[in-house]
This record gives C-alpha cells, sequence and structure tokens, in this order.
C-alpha cells in the first residue's frame, strides 16, 4: 500500500452505493470535507459493472469539486458502503475489482449508516427508503435484521407502502374491500383511468417504481384516508418491531435514517420515538470513518 | 371465411395457452375429440411471439395425434382463450397475427374456463393456480374479480403463497416472529442454510418460481404449522371473499378450478364449500364452445 502515513496529509474518500445513486465524500485526516461527488446505480446485485462506473465517477467529481487533479485517485484511500455486498458473492465480485485507488476497505451501506449516524461509535440505525432495513453495531458484532429486497422482503419500505397501495386499489376496484381517496389518488398519479390500465402501468416494474408512491400513501394517511392509514400503521408496526429487535442487543444509540424517517414520525408510538436520537453524520462520512478504523486495525501489509 | 359449414364435418380446435403451458384440443362438430396437444408458455404478456410459437405447435400436435394432415390447420374454426388478452394491447397482437387457421376467435383464458365449467352455459369459476382470479359470464355480462398478475394481485395464488412463505421465513430467521417447522421446510426445499442463500435464492425470481412452495406450505398448514395456517386461511379467506363478490351477479353454478382447488377444498368453510360445483369440461374445450357460439351468433363474412 502507498498510502501516506502522515494523517494530515493522507485524503480519504468516503462512498456509499445504493439502487439508485452513488455520493463521495473526500476529507482530509482531520475530518474537513474538501469536496463531494454524486453519480448514477450502485448495487452489484443489479450491476456490478454499473456498480463500479457510478463509484468510479462519483470520485472523480469528487476530486473535482476539490479542485484536485484526478491522478489524485491513486492516493486516496477508499472506504466503499455498498448496498447488496452482504451477498458474499457480490461482495466478492467487487473486492476483485483493479479499483483506482491506493487502498479500497469494503463493507455494507448498512455499516457505513450506522458508523455515521453514531460517529464511528457502537449503535444501531432503521433504514426506510426505497428498502427498508435495522443494523447494529455493537462491540464488534453485527446484528442485521431486514435488508432482504423486494418484494420478498423490505416491509415498511416505500416500495413495499406503493405495492401495498396498488394491491388495495386492486382489491377495491374489483368491490372486494371499500373504497376510499386511496385508489383515485394512485390511479390519478399514474393517468390510469381503470385497473386494467393500472395492471399494465405496474406489470413488472421494479422496488424503484413503486417506491415512488411512498409519498402518496402518507398523504392520504396523514389526511385520514382508512386504507392508507392501514397500510402505514402495518409498516409502523413493522419498523416498531425492528427497533424492538435491535434494543436486544443494548445498542448505546438508535437512529432513523433515509428518505421515510420524516414521514413515519407521526406513525409511531411516543415510547419508540422516545427512543431515536437523530444521526450525527451522513453514510459516506460513515464510510470515511470505517476506512480509518480498518487502518489503524490492520498490519501495515494487509490492504492492497 | 372458407369454413365448411356442415356441422357434422367441420373441425374445431379449441386452445387454451396460460403463462406455463398451452394446450390443444381438436374436435368435431358433435364435440367429440379427435386429438391433443401440448406445448409452452402461451401468455402474450411475457411475450407474442412465444405464444404464437406455441399455439401452432399444441395445434399441429392435436391434428397429428389425430392422424391428420397438417394441411387441415387451415380448415379448421380456433376458439383461443389465452392469459393476458384482458389487457387491449395484447388483444389486438394476437388478433393481427396472420394465423394459419380458416377462422380464430380470441378470448380471454377465463372466458374459456368458464364455458368449459359449465358446458357452455351462464356461470362462475374462481381459479387458484400460479396466479388466482374469479370470473363470471351471466346473460352476456362478464365480470372479473382479480387476474391482475403477480407480485400486485394474485391474492390466494401459488406465487403468492410461495412469496407469503419466503417473507414469514425471513422475519421468523430475523427474530422479528415466532418460529415453525415452515422456514425450515422452505429452507430445505431450497438446499438454503442461511437467510443469506435464501435471498440469493428468491431475489428476481418470477410467480412460476414461486408458486413451487404451495404445495410445501399446504403440507405444512394441513400438519398444523402455525405460520403456513396464517398463510393458507388468509388466501382461503380471499378466495371466499372473490366468491362472495361473484354470487352478486346470480350465477347458476359456481366452479373453482386449477391446480390449487383440491389443496384449497378443506380450508374452505363448509357454507363457502357448498356453493361450489365441479367443472363440467376443461378449459380448452371451452375455447370449442366459445368458437361454436361465435360462429352462430355472426353474420356469415364477418369473421377472418
Amino acid at each position: 500500500m502507498q498510502t501516506n502515513n502522515d494523517k494530515s496529509t493522507q485524503l480519504f474518500l468516503g462512498i456509499d452505493g445504493g439502487g439508485s445513486k452513488c455520493k463521495a465524500v473526500l476529507m482530509n485526516g482531520s475530518g474537513e470535507t474538501l469536496g463531494v461527488g454524486l453519480a448514477g446505480p450502485a448495487n452489484p446485485t443489479h450491476s456490478v459493472a454499473q456498480a463500479i462506473e457510478s463509484i468510479s465517477c462519483a470520485a472523480k467529481l469528487a476530486l473535482a469539486d476539490a479542485r484536485l487533479p484526478q491522478e489524485q485517485l491513486s492516493q486516496l484511500v477508499a472506504g466503499v458502503g455498498l448496498a447488496g455486498v452482504n451477498l458474499p458473492k457480490y461482495f466478492q465480485k467487487i473486492e476483485d475489482w483493479q479499483h483506482p485507488f491506493a487502498a479500497m476497505f469494503l463493507t455494507t451501506d448498512l455499516h457505513i449508516a450506522c458508523l455515521g449516524a453514531h460517529d464511528g461509535h457502537d449503535g444501531a440505525v432503521v433504514i426506510t427508503g426505497t428498502g427498508s432495513c435495522g443494523y447494529a453495531l455493537v462491540n464488534g458484532q453485527q446484528t442485521m435484521v431486514g435488508a432482504h429486497g423486494f418484494p420478498h422482503g423490505d416491509k415498511g419500505s416505500g416500495a413495499w407502502l406503493g405495492l401495498q397501495a396498488v394491491q388495495k386499489t386492486l382489491k377495491a376496484l374489483d368491490g372486494l374491500i371499500a373504497g376510499s381517496t386511496l385508489p383515485e389518488r394512485l390511479l390519478s398519479q399514474l393517468g390510469c383511468q381503470s385497473d386494467v390500465e393500472l395492471v399494465e402501468a405496474v406489470v413488472g416494474k421494479n422496488a424503484n417504481f413503486y417506491a415512488r408512491f411512498a409519498g402518496l400513501v402518507f398523504d392520504a394517511a396523514d389526511q385520514g384516508d382508512p386504507i392508507a392509514m392501514a397500510i402505514v400503521a402495518e409498516g409502523a408496526g413493522y419498523i416498531r418491531s425492528v427497533i424492538e429487535r435491535l434494543r436486544k442487543v443494548n445498542p448505546p444509540r438508535i437512529s432513523m435514517i433515509g428518505g421515510l424517517t420524516g414521514l413515519y414520525a407521526n406513525w409511531l408510538d411516543e415510547a419508540i420515538s422516545a427512543q431515536v436520537q437523530p444521526a450525527i453524520k451522513p453514510p459516506e462520512v460513515g464510510a470515511v470513518l470505517f476506512a480509518q478504523q480498518q487502518i489503524q486495525q490492520q498490519p501495515a501489509n494487509r490492504a492492497s
């Protein structure tokens, strides 16, 4: 490894890669942000080539944002947190990448999110965005809940909320459950006139598509729509059960992060909300903290 | 149309095409079966080209089975019932096909299943196989319930049962619900050792994949497994609501058909079971009945 051991000059790259985007942050050894970059999807279970391309692109943009030359890529110590690399096959595919950095330390997006949320210390996070999951890191032990993907997992997530809305709308249009404003809202957002058009619009769609309806479901629920309220309450019940599961490993702090955090706030009972504290730093900074921890822990000759 | 108007010599082809296979039956005007054929998938929403190929192949096999020359294709009046053609776009794509028959009459797989089940008369059917749906034909009026596809619809279907089993297994492995024999059975059937391997095995899989676990879920439920019993009971509740919805249009008969019919028999309460009567003829014969009805109803110059 050709990294510079002088903490004041070594630069770190933090990468947070998921199904829709890849964030990069460039920091110095003192934890100051020098530049940021944003690129496309970086979930290797969807496409390893795309994930690698997005990581490279976000890293170069962060260097450019810091007004540093692209050649500096080879000087950076990179911490990379990616969705999907909890699956060993995809972890290995990224590990096998001939990356352009001085060193790369790879872990899951959950790990870096948790490190960021608690500024490098032990804690737990519940993430609700397109997907959903819980994660705790306590005394070096990881606990993972959910993070299974859609549609077989990810209950309470944006994709799950959207799929529930479509399922309930079709049942209401079939006359199998009482109607509400939700079916009309959903058909309207999709520009559909009937159940047949709705089915044509959703056939074969993925998690990102369904997650677009999460806001619509929360809006309807907040306005008292009974179908939407039942969906959100079921999702909130799942989030509560994940938090309760994570509390069993005694994390010093618990944070909720992801795009739905604010939307769920009104739907979690006070006993649960009182246990949740704000995230201190974002996941991409958690990736930098991860890289710094790895460097401190390992023998000098192990990184590559 | 060059069909032979002499009922005793005109031959009819009945086609029942779905997501996994295409059945053909060759009958004479007196309703005697001369030959049958079986070919691959014929759901045009998956592939129009494959659907056309499967229909042609099944038809030729039925002719061969009847020891008739392939040139007779151009003499046949075909009734064709296909999954997916409730969507107008796919109905039109099959209508536009330069088919090899003397005439072709196209309708949905539900329509021919209902005609077959009630030997050409009014009635209703509830179909539970890979998918699920209800359909009634009363006084020329069609009523359709479900038939929306997976995973946004098809509750109670084989695919739905399998997905529920995977979802519940992942929750049990996460410690979010009490375990039972179901998770072990499912992991064993898939040759998986852990939740991570299970997720790798199911990522991106379709309805046909999930439907393979329907038997496992019914087995476990019949042996008192609480998770499986809850899944099957919820599916049976949906089937019940579909039957009750169809009863509102007063069908003279109601039949249950499809691969799960026998498995659900123990799970429907007696009040519902008492309303269900056996199907008289299979869907592909319903397709022949449909073609015969269409010929009787139309002016001589309309078919093509």
